[in-house]
Order: structure tokens, then C-alpha cells, then sequence
């Protein structure tokens, strides 16, 4: 073991394709990185069967054994009797507790991360609450939004927060960017939106701690100036979700043309890559990896259908918000 | 002038493609359909230089001169001035007062043609708000979906009137449907959600008036056994906003994909029928026309961007309603 590399705790058993996605994942990011340890949460009868196909993650990890499991529909509530304290999603957010150069990653139940993490955690001082922030595809640069599920209800305080660990967290990903913040609002006019949003507009249009460019409507997410879009958390998640039922419909449509007859289907084939690039450019793999932001401690949400990639990619956000000192930096803001 | 015909009250200059998209719809309507008399609100600087383009609509028209401009970006609020109460948009909306039997249409401000429609027509009674609803494309059947702007704050009466409207305007388009109905929400939790939605739940699954089926994810929007999804005007309108957004960046990348080289072009082209077939299933103006539900008269908002198939998909809606007394059927239902 070596001090210099960081400790990435992993929920091996959280999403649809764990825990081959997850090891394959830890051990694809193993063959072109050295500077990570991966602790590896598991029940025996799940890891130790298969851990030999991934050698060097054997090599580089250690596995700490867990009991019970906590599946995807099983309610936040639940998930903090005692016979879930000791799963793998639940130890590995309790790492980070005494822990704070460490990182961990679940493509798991989101209400129960989000409940270990707050009490396990704790918010960090002078943040009103958590949220999930998340990068989607845009045109000219990814845009990272927030919150995308963790509060249903939000005041100005807890937007002006976001607007604040947004801006950190994106200029940690992307250091050269300018870090436009916006609110999401139905109509750029000064007058629409409800009084929360009023409120949240005349504090940040006050300030000077982050660069705030004023309202942004939800069809200009995928083609925008901004950087960081804030809302509350209902709306968000109704953002995430819808954007991920039209692409499906879209896409789906698009292959079921694309396949309805023999001719069709050769010339399909040959401009297979062109279609490869198109799917790239919208593919949610590369934009995988949500983040609790907020919390005392770095917890990254991976998509839970993520496959090996997507979890790949999950990883490098856990090692860049380490690598620049993402906690720190959220408590020091000057406020 | 036949009396046996319906009455459509047309704002010819409002949208981005108007006044000839508006008046081609209208014309292709009158090529296939004999039930209907447009009155045409123009300018008549506007509408005399062209409408000698559209003979067999000038032979079945009324023409009325209209004064001022409502544009795009004009102010709800400043539309209510003087200087803008005889445009065309306020005068064909006006036209309704005293004329229960006949419906508008427009392709203009929207929030305009709320407060328009708001002062001139007042809600019906019994019925606390008016709501904005428009069809999405789904993959079973299309969801009609309300309240999609119209009120960004809302309480469990306005979304339960949204529900009982929403269920009698489907019933209308679609006869043989369940006309299931669900709760926009995150999470099919009973416990997720605001208070609102909450007392909604309850209210909604202890009445007999409508078929309550639960909440639904947004996501599901575009795959889902319900025929109508119910939410707030501020989330309705971001998801649908965030819907058009993501349609367009899709198809943007791909069309880019596609055109990136001769030899794909040259695919592409021999694929055109198919990739039409795909345009199709997804093209919004198959879907073009949302209604203001709940005022004292038919209004469709036709969408800003409207083409002239689109306008005509619009005019099939507006008489749908009145055909089906749409106006008495919200009036009587048992409440």
C-alpha cells in the first residue's frame, strides 16, 4: 500500500449490471492509473467467486466484507434499519466518515446513498442541505445542473448554496471555464416563475462570489452559454427523467426504421459509423457520474444501468474532485 | 354562409411563420373538409396583398380588419393596453364572448392569449384555474399532458380539476380510450413527492369521477399505459421544454453524423424513407396544438413555430371540441 495514492471505496453490488460492470470498471481505470487503492465492499458469496477474473484490481484493492443488500426500490427509510447497516452501499458511505481524503462511488439506490450520507456524513458547515449534481450533453460544453432529486422542496438559501457548490464543483472539472450559473425559469422575463425563483434572482443578481447570468429555460439546457443550472429538486429530476425518456424514444424509433427492411438494414450497416459517432455524442456513459454534493465527505452517484464505462467515468470524477480538494474548497468558500 | 357550420376564429399574423402558413392550413383544411367558416383577423395590410393566393379559403372566409401588433416577446401584462386591444389576437379571442359555438386559434404569444382569454372569456365555473394542455408522442398511444404553463404555482384543487379536464378533453380525441390518469411525480414512492402531490394522492384515489392510476416518473411519459399525466405548470412546462430540447439535439447530431462525408450522404439519401418514416414518429406538428382548457370558449394554442400542416393538425382539435360540445361536457361534469 502506498500513501501517496487515494482510497476509492466501491459499492460493488449497487446497479443493474454489478458486480462484473463495477469490477470491470475499477480494473479498466486500473490499466491506465496508478494513483488509486480501491476498497471494495462485498458479501463474500458475491466478490470472492469472481474476483480472480480481474487481477489487477486484486492486486490494487482490498476487499472488506459486507452482510444483507439493499436493492433498487427498497425505501430510504428502510435502508437505515439495522439489518442494512452493514451492507455494502451503507459501510461504504460509513468509510468516508473518519475519512475525508477518501472518495466512494455506488451505482446503487439513490434515496438510501442520500440517507447514509446525511446521517453518516452530515452536511458540511454553513450548507443548508445536499444536492445532486450531474453533467448533461449540451452543444458547446457539458452543463452541470443541479439539484437533480436529492430535495423536493427548496428555498432561496438552498438555491443560492447550489448555485455556489455548482460553480466549485464545475471549475474543478473544468478549470478554464468562465462558470456561467443560471436559474431554470418558464420564460426569461423578470416577471415569470414562482416567488422562490423571484427571491433566488435578486440574491444572486446581488452577489459577486459566483458569475450569475440570470434565468434559463429548460430547452435551452442542451444548447447554452451557462455552465451550471440551478433548480430545486423536483423539478431537476423531472428534467433528468425527461431528457432520458425522449432520448430513448427518439433512439428507439430511430432503429426500429432503420431495421424495417433487408436494404435498409445493409445500408445501415455501412454507415454503422457515423451512427457509432451520433450515439457518442448523446451517450450517457460519458456524461456518468452525479454527485451528492454537499454532504462531508465525496459520494459519487453512478447511473444505475451504468456498464463498465459509465463506471469507468464515475471514477475519474471521484479522483479529480480529490486531486483539487473538492471538500475543502466547499467549506472555504468565502460566504 | 351555411348555419350548419362551425364557426373558426383564425389570428392570421400570429407565429413565426405566419400570416401564410396559417392561411395555407386553413386552405388545406377547406380541400378535404366543408364543415367549417373561418373568420381571418388581420391587418389588412397583411392579409389583402395575399389572400387572392388562397381562393377556395377567400370564398370561405369573413374577413376582419384587426389594428397593432402582438409580438412574440410582448409582456402578458402590456398586452392588455390600448394600443393592443383590436389586434388580431385580442379581437378573434374577444369573438368568443358571445359565441360559445365557435373556437380560436393562434399560433401567437401565449401568454398573451391567456390573459386574453382570462379577461374576455373568465374560467367556467366550478373550475378554479385554467390549464394548458397538449399531446406528446408516446409509444402506445399519445399522452396528454396539462397543465403545461398556465400557472406556475399550483394547489391540489387546481391539479384536481386538472385531472377532471384533462379526462373529458381525451375522452373527446380519443372515444374508445380508458383515459387513465396519473400524477407527475419523482419517484412511484408513496412517500416521495411535495405536500401537494400528496393531498392530490389522496383526493384522486378516494373519487369515482375519473380513472386514478398512481404517479408516474417523467420519463415514462414517452412509454406509459396512462392516456393523461397531471402536474403543475411550472414542472409541465420544463418537461416539456426539456423535450423539445433534447429532440432537437438528438437530431441535430445526427443529421451532422449523417452529412459528415460523401459516401454517408449518399447512404443517407438512398435511406431518406425511412429515416421520414422515423422524422414522422417523432414531428411535434403531428401533435401541434395545445388547448387552454377551462375558459368560457374553445382556444388552441397552435405552436409558435407552426408550419401549415401543423396549423391544419390545430384546426382538426378546435373542431373536435366543438363537434363534441367540449364547453357543456366541462360545465356538467358531476362534480
Amino acid at each position: 500500500m502506498n500513501n501517496d495514492k487515494f482510497i476509492i471505496n466501491i459499492d460493488v453490488e449497487g446497479g443493474d449490471l454489478a458486480p462484473n460492470s463495477v469490477l470491470k470498471g475499477s480494473q479498466l481505470y486500473l490499466e491506465k492509473n496508478k494513483d488509486v487503492i480501491f476498497n471494495l465492499y462485498s458479501r463474500s458469496e458475491i466478490i470472492h467467486p469472481i474476483i480472480s477474473n480481474y487481477p489487477l484490481l486484486k492486486n490494487n484493492s482490498n476487499i472488506i466484507l459486507t452482510e444483507g443488500f439493499i436493492s433498487g426500490d427498497l425505501k430510504p427509510s428502510e435502508s437505515m434499519k439495522k439489518e442494512y447497516r452493514n451492507s455494502s452501499l451503507s459501510k461504504s458511505i460509513h468509510a468516508l466518515k473518519d475519512n475525508k481524503f477518501q472518495a466512494t462511488i455506488s451505482s446503487g439506490n439513490t434515496g438510501a446513498m442520500m440517507a447514509y450520507s446525511k446521517v453518516f456524513l452530515k452536511t458540511i458547515e454553513n450548507i443548508s442541505r445536499p444536492a445532486i449534481a450531474s453533467l448533461f450533453p449540451s452543444k458547446e460544453h457539458p452543463v452541470c445542473v443541479l439539484d437533480l432529486g436529492a430535495n423536493s422542496e427548496c428555498d432561496e438559501k438552498n438555491l443560492v448554496d447550489f448555485a455556489i457548490m455548482g460553480s466549485i464543483y464545475y471549475k474543478i472539472l473544468f478549470p478554464n471555464s468562465e462558470c456561467k450559473v443560471s436559474l431554470l425559469n418558464i420564460g426569461s422575463e423578470e416577471l415569470k416563475g414562482n416567488s422562490v425563483i423571484q427571491k433566488t434572482h435578486e440574491i444572486l443578481k446581488n452577489q459577486k462570489i459566483i458569475n450569475y447570468n440570470g434565468f434559463v429555460e429548460a430547452n435551452e439546457i442542451t444548447n447554452t452559454k451557462n455552465n451550471i443550472i440551478v433548480t430545486d429538486g423536483f423539478t431537476g429530476n423531472v428534467a433528468l427523467k425527461t431528457a432520458e425518456g425522449i432520448s430513448k424514444f427518439i433512439t428507439d424509433s430511430l432503429r426500429k426504421e432503420l431495421l424495417t427492411n433487408n436494404f435498409s438494414k445493409i445500408l445501415t450497416f455501412f454507415l454503422k459509423k457515423n451512427l457509432k459517432s451520433f450515439k457518442d455524442s448523446i451517450d450517457p456513459r460519458n456524461f456518468n457520474g452525479g454527485i451528492l454534493i454537499g454532504v462531508n465527505g465525496i459520494v459519487i452517484k453512478s447511473h444505475g444501468n451504468s456498464d463498465e464505462y459509465a463506471f469507468l467515468n464515475a471514477i475519474g470524477f471521484a479522483v479529480k474532485s480529490l486531486q483539487s480538494n473538492l471538500l475543502e474548497k466547499l467549506k472555504n468558500e468565502n460566504r
